[in-house]
């Protein structure tokens, strides 16, 4: 099965999930399929609408098969409401991975829906106590990846080591890297600074002496120098310091395009930085780095942004499709197998009584 | 005592804080004279070296009174340490706000010395558990300021209740804002969004019925829009909030002079570009929100950026200025006279079981 799955690559597409969908999806799928000759598409979700809008891309239809669900979840939902619910497009999308029919599912999607229903569908792999949300991001001369970005409010020393595990892993084989700097996210560079369930999972993380190129602690203002390939940290200190980030290059820019538009001189200067601003575009464009990777699950779930474009719909796509070639999940689960973080969690926490 | 004070405006000064001291401390008071001609100086240093460089600043030199330290608490000094030790110039420059002599203190020096011995010399206001460092920032249209940036690496929903008084004070008196908005940071809108203490900060803040305009959660990326003027966190998450956007301003200036720098023709742009550079430099320059400010103690401690240059020291030791002239302690002493939050915070608790 592995085999045919590993030939056959399919991913599952919550059609009904994001503020413009099913429109959206399709669209960012004939971008993704575009790239991707060797991929396939089960899409699920209202039949006649989707079938309508695939009309539009016949190079698309011919490697997508539509499967009608009669329900969605709505952004509003809480995810209690609608986890066991069989008949959602998100649902059914991410069953899929589950039968082995898809290799990973993409939902654009309510958040905290998608992570419950993931995992209570897919399931934990074995040793690891909580998925992570993981995203790609850039720096200055490249990118990095940060876990988790919010599927876990409070972490202690054990879910950070395994992240760190994941991470490493996960950098691997979203970023080609072959050894990856991993660190922990901390407020100092000092050992008795931040707090102390960080101090104790790089005791763990050293201790165990993983296979892992742990760099220490890391702060927010050198991530983007490039200091480390993976930041590991708690899931609402990675949210703040994402959104933090975001909500920063935005100010910059925007700051920016005020002031241009203030000055008159300045307008005639506009033609000449096309380029930089194509430049900084490239690198800085939120589209080109949606879709965040619930990692840490038999089966891998991508969640895309709700009210992104098809250009960054088609970056998320393109992320699954990127991770299943890399073959991730079947990678993460074989180099999980020889560690065992549990007991030395254990043996660390009795020492520092 | 309080009238002879307030009509003699007397900072005093660790001259030997910070990565050049006594000079950059020296130039920098020249800047912050020249623009408070009301101010005094109180220097405390090793008196050689600060009285040969005060000969370059005739004018500065008439407004300060230098007194000898012997010894100098350096960077890599533990706080336990020196904590005791009465004849280092940071001892000496913040014993002298004690002692009535000064009202506000600046230093460049080891942040954690500085927090513990202000802590120990100047005391927690009655009613308050714990000062907070907050600091000014720049949004899009103005300023905010925000708090714990790190003086607290955990808090519990008392504290930040009472960051919130303290921040809506600072606001007033440092930004000129007769009714600050203010937020509770936190990773989403939605009530049940986040950690437990966040929660019950808000139940505690709205029970109270504190004359503050509170406006409820808010999530970082939504702060450079200024959506708010008082954001209130842990010193834990302020932190990392704080420098991913100093970290991101900067790496997005740093993008686009290596985009300008690889383009040819951007080169010929750059002219005309110069007049939106120095506004965004006037904006995000970081020199220009130097100086985090230790509140909730009885007297002010200003911290400066160590390795800040004669300019952002001079706005350092300028909000320390603006802080006495606006009567900032006097003021928050007598604004929490009329607060009793320990009684409510216990109500809350009781109410959540």
């Amino acid at each position: 099965m592995e085999q045919v799955l590993s030939n056959n690559l399919v991913i599952s597409i919550d059609a009904m999930g994001g503020d413009n969908s099913p429109r959206v999806v399709i669209e960012g799928l004939a971008i993704a399929a575009q790239k991707n000759a060797d991929a396939r598409f089960l899409l699920y979700g209202d039949e006649q609408q989707v079938k309508a809008l695939l009309k539009n891309y016949p190079t698309l239809s011919k490697v997508c098969e539509v499967r009608h669900a009669s329900e969605v979840v709505h952004n509003e939902d809480k995810p209690s409401a609608v986890i066991r619910n069989r008949n959602t497009s998100m649902f059914m999308a991410i069953n899929a991975v589950k039968q082995g029919e898809a290799q990973a599912v993409v939902s654009a999607g309510n958040t905290g829906a998608l992570m419950a229903i993931s995992k209570l569908t897919l399931k934990t792999i074995q040793k690891i106590h909580r998925p992570a949300i993981v995203t790609i991001m850039p720096h200055r001369t490249g990118k990095y990846v940060m876990l988790d970005l919010g599927a876990n409010t409070e972490c202690n020393s054990l879910n950070l080591s395994e992240f760190a595990l994941m991470g490493n892993i996960f950098a691997k084989h979203a970023l080609g890297i072959s050894r990856p700097r991993v660190a922990l996210l901390n407020i100092g560079a000092e050992e008795m600074k931040g707090k102390e369930e960080i101090h104790e999972a790089a005791k763990i993380i050293r201790k165990a002496k993983l296979d892992i190129d742990f760099i220490g602690y890391i702060e927010p203002h050198e991530i983007p120098e490039g200091k480390a390939d993976v930041i590991v940290t708690d899931g609402f200190t990675g949210n703040i310091a994402l959104k933090s980030i975001e909500g920063t290059a935005k100010l910059v820019v925007r700051l920016m395009k005020d002031a241009v538009k203030k000055s008159f001189i300045a307008k005639f200067g506009l033609p000449f930085m096309f380029g930089v601003g194509m430049n900084i575009k490239k690198t800085m464009d939120p589209r080109l780095y949606n879709g965040a990777m619930l990692v840490g699950l038999n089966g891998l779930t991508v969640k895309s942004h709700g009210g992104t474009d098809a250009l960054g719909y088609s970056v998320a796509v393109g992320n699954a499709i990127n991770l299943v070639r890399q073959q991730f999940v079947p990678s993460i689960k074989e180099e999980l197998e020889t560690v065992d973080l549990d007991s030395l969690s254990e043996e660390i926490l009795y020492d520092s009584y």
